[in-house]
């Protein structure tokens, strides 16, 4: 993180709340247990907090030692040697599977990103109404006993809960804890209300109530703040005023530039530069509907139709991390995104160039490695949250590359000047938008990766958190301090 | 139409404009030409207007017969005795197929009814760009050079613009006649704009820009109208202020209480009395995907399971009409409605009791029997600009029947009060309504059904005209006049 000395934040309690939590523990062959760094962007991107402030992390518990050491809080330690407590929720296991499997994924994340197919889904059944109820709600009021016990120790703490599995607990904590502090932050899009309208009214109803029982609602960009809104006057009544702030999630810069010189990285790029066409066009994503990985390779599918000349030379670099496969909606797209790729390849391949070259699996060196070999980085999300993608990889690009930006993406809010916008339903626009980002002059492709970089230098992931804390002083003080 | 002396509408000029036209005409064996009514429920809305004004009707010619009629205007005689004039517009052939099959339906209807599986569908590609330039706005422009040499003749006629197929054509106009009288009536339900998001932003634009181009527009609901404000000002900028106005479309209930009474309607009533169980749930729709058949056989399937002791003794009706099975999304939802229909019969089948009886066809006079017939009438489309099966039905329901209605049905602002509202994704609590509407008492379900009938009575369709050109003198008098 860059280091801020004239805004050095004030140290404070804070019980921050996720999910899933910073380490996940197993027990080693020896009988010792051992933590692993748990996955996700959202984890990542809250691990400075740790360093900063006084924190006390509530998060389900995963695994079965998870669940030993759920019994009471535990010290750890953060990247940087920083401690903090960490308190792991051991939730009802069925209960779980319900809240998981059923409620956050796929419905709620599928309404945040607007991927039902609703002539057909979803199907709600009893098995939802169940869910909702003996799932949902249930370990979100699991999560609520949590930090009211934590509360009950540090009471002045402040609360930061994470995302949409969270969205009851907010109100059950407010309920037995009506002079808290309460903030949570969305990391996913905010739907307007006719979409929120595939959620029965109960269900839309007790969400937007939840979340109003917060002090502060934090959203990736303007957009999705002003949709929510929006939706909490819909649903709850025109006289509802919850506080909001704009808080554009970022990353560690100086953490991605170490990175890129690291030997796995180092190493990984070798292997790319020695098989690169002369262009090459990158995406990195999970293979999440939400994606729109499928209208991407269709687009580079036109693009190579208008370009017969540039065949043997330009290639799109697609590195997939294959992403909950239980879920049959995953499982499908998967399947269809291999079936496109080759598809394309089939018909373009000549010699040895392969026009799509398609990896599926997790390596991050790799990643890195992509980010600074992109010619074009193409993030054509049909719908996300922020894309932090779209801020990682012009860090480290080291070939002046263009980026392609959909306009439903929450970086387009902050990065728009500096890419080429897309429809992400627009394959046309999209094939055409990879040829005008080839076209840009390489002195204005320098300018605008470079201001690329300065943006999110400037509004790296510590300030992400301390306009938060400002904003949180602000709305939170003058009620109860 | 009910007579309403006290506000007999004054007679004006007036062009309307829609895509069809409300006769279609044919060449007899004999050589004789011969007009047959055209189909579709907006057309059978708009005749009333030409008994209470002097109209000139501009339609798409459809027919070969069409093509050579559309050289010149030709006098027309409505049902009722009166006369209008028909001035068919012959666009060029391959246009009209991209206008008509590949930007009209599916994708504006699909866009206004929410039908996109988004992480798939749609996929523009650079035939949606032809079809948009060569078809949608080729026949646009036809229809406004139409409209363009009628108001020459008729300079202070008020033009009447029908629904999604004409967006472009009131710009058009405008730009060539600044002091026309321009309407527009849009009888599909509008949406947010996050889901206007896609269309690509040259074609939302245009689409709003040419509808603001109207002195007055016309919605359904004030849901739709509010959503259409809110969208205008999204693309087009915050200081867009169009003149909008809500006019819910009706019927004509004397001709429904008449067609009651016509032998047709008593020999299929006969028919339907012979076979009905005790119980009868009835639906009428085309098999169009925003109309939710296939969620309303599985809340009845829910129903059924929750109420063994109903078995033989209850029935669902399903009258569908098929619609535009040349587009596969179509015949698909026609297939999957069979499967489930089959499906929930095999199940339950008892004896010579079959739960579900689906009778796909065109047959209006059993549409109206079983309208007389029904115990609950269910209308549970996913989205529904108005949805005139609610108002229709109750008008000539013999039974005291309850009516189960779709918060997303436009005719859920009007009937709510007296309507079982269901959510059209939570199929469980639409089993949970079908059981609510058959325990309403017998009193109060009669009460609901003559409310229902006298607001229907009250604002006709008529009423519904005589609105629009009321809040349009309104609009246009003090600007122009």
């Amino acid at each position: 993180m860059s280091q801020r000395p004239d805004s050095a934040p004030t140290r404070r309690k804070l019980i921050v709340v996720s999910n899933r939590g910073p380490v996940s523990y197993a027990r080693g062959a020896d009988g010792a247990r051992t933590a692993s760094r748990g996955g996700g962007g959202l984890v990542t991107a809250l691990r400075p907090l740790v360093s900063h402030h006084d924190v006390t992390w509530i998060a389900s518990a995963i695994s079965e030692e998870d669940r030993r050491v759920a019994a009471r809080a535990v010290d750890e330690t953060g990247r940087d040697g920083a401690t903090y407590r960490l308190r792991l929720v051991a939730h009802e296991e069925h209960a779980y599977r319900l809240f998981y499997d059923v409620v956050a994924n796929p419905m709620l994340w599928f309404v945040h990103h607007g991927l039902w197919n609703l002539p057909y889904t979803p199907d709600l059944d009893r098995a939802f109404d169940l869910a909702w109820a003996d799932g949902y709600a249930e370990v979100n009021a699991g999560f609520a006993a949590a930090v009211i016990a934590e509360l009950e120790a540090a009471p002045d703490a402040a609360v930061f809960f994470h995302d949409y599995h969270l969205y009851l607990a907010p109100r059950l904590v407010r309920e037995q804890c009506p002079e808290a502090t309460l903030m949570h932050f969305v990391h996913v899009p905010w739907p307007q209300p006719d979409y929120w309208g595939v959620c029965p009214e109960r269900v839309r109803r007790a969400i937007h109530d939840g979340l109003i029982a917060n002090d502060l609602i934090g959203f990736q960009t303007d957009r999705w703040r002003r949709n929510f809104v929006y939706s909490a006057r819909e649903f709850l009544g025109e006289d509802v005023t919850p506080k909001t702030v704009v808080a554009p999630i970022s990353v560690d810069p100086s953490e991605f530039e170490e990175m890129a010189r690291s030997e796995p990285v180092l190493a990984a790029e070798r292997e790319i530069v020695l098989r690169r066409p002369e262009k090459l066009i990158v995406r990195v994503d999970r293979t999440d509907p939400s994606k729109n990985i499928v209208r991407g390779f269709r687009a580079f599918e036109l693009f190579l139709e208008g370009h017969p000349e540039l065949a043997g030379r330009i290639g799109m670099l697609a590195l997939l991390n294959p992403s909950r496969q239980e879920v049959p909606e995953y499982a499908e797209y998967l399947e269809v995104i291999e079936h496109e790729a080759r598809r394309v390849n089939e018909r373009f391949r000549e010699g040895d160039w392969t026009p799509i070259e398609l990896q599926v699996g997790d390596d991050f060196p790799k990643s890195v490695a992509a980010y600074k070999q992109f010619d074009v980085l193409l993030v054509n999300a049909i719908f996300d949250g922020m894309n932090l993608v779209a801020k990682e990889a012009p860090l480290v690009n080291a070939r002046n590359g263009a980026v392609v930006l959909s306009e439903n993406a929450g970086a387009h809010e902050e990065l728009a000047d500096w890419a080429v916008s897309v429809n992400p339903f627009d394959v046309a626009g999209q094939a055409d938008a990879l040829d005008q980002a080839l076209q840009i002059p390489e002195v204005e492709r320098r300018r605008r990766l470079e201001a690329i970089r300065e943006h999110v230098r400037e509004h790296d992931i510590g300030a992400w958190i301390d306009l938060q804390l400002a904003a949180l002083d602000r709305v939170a003080a003058p009620v109860r301090r």
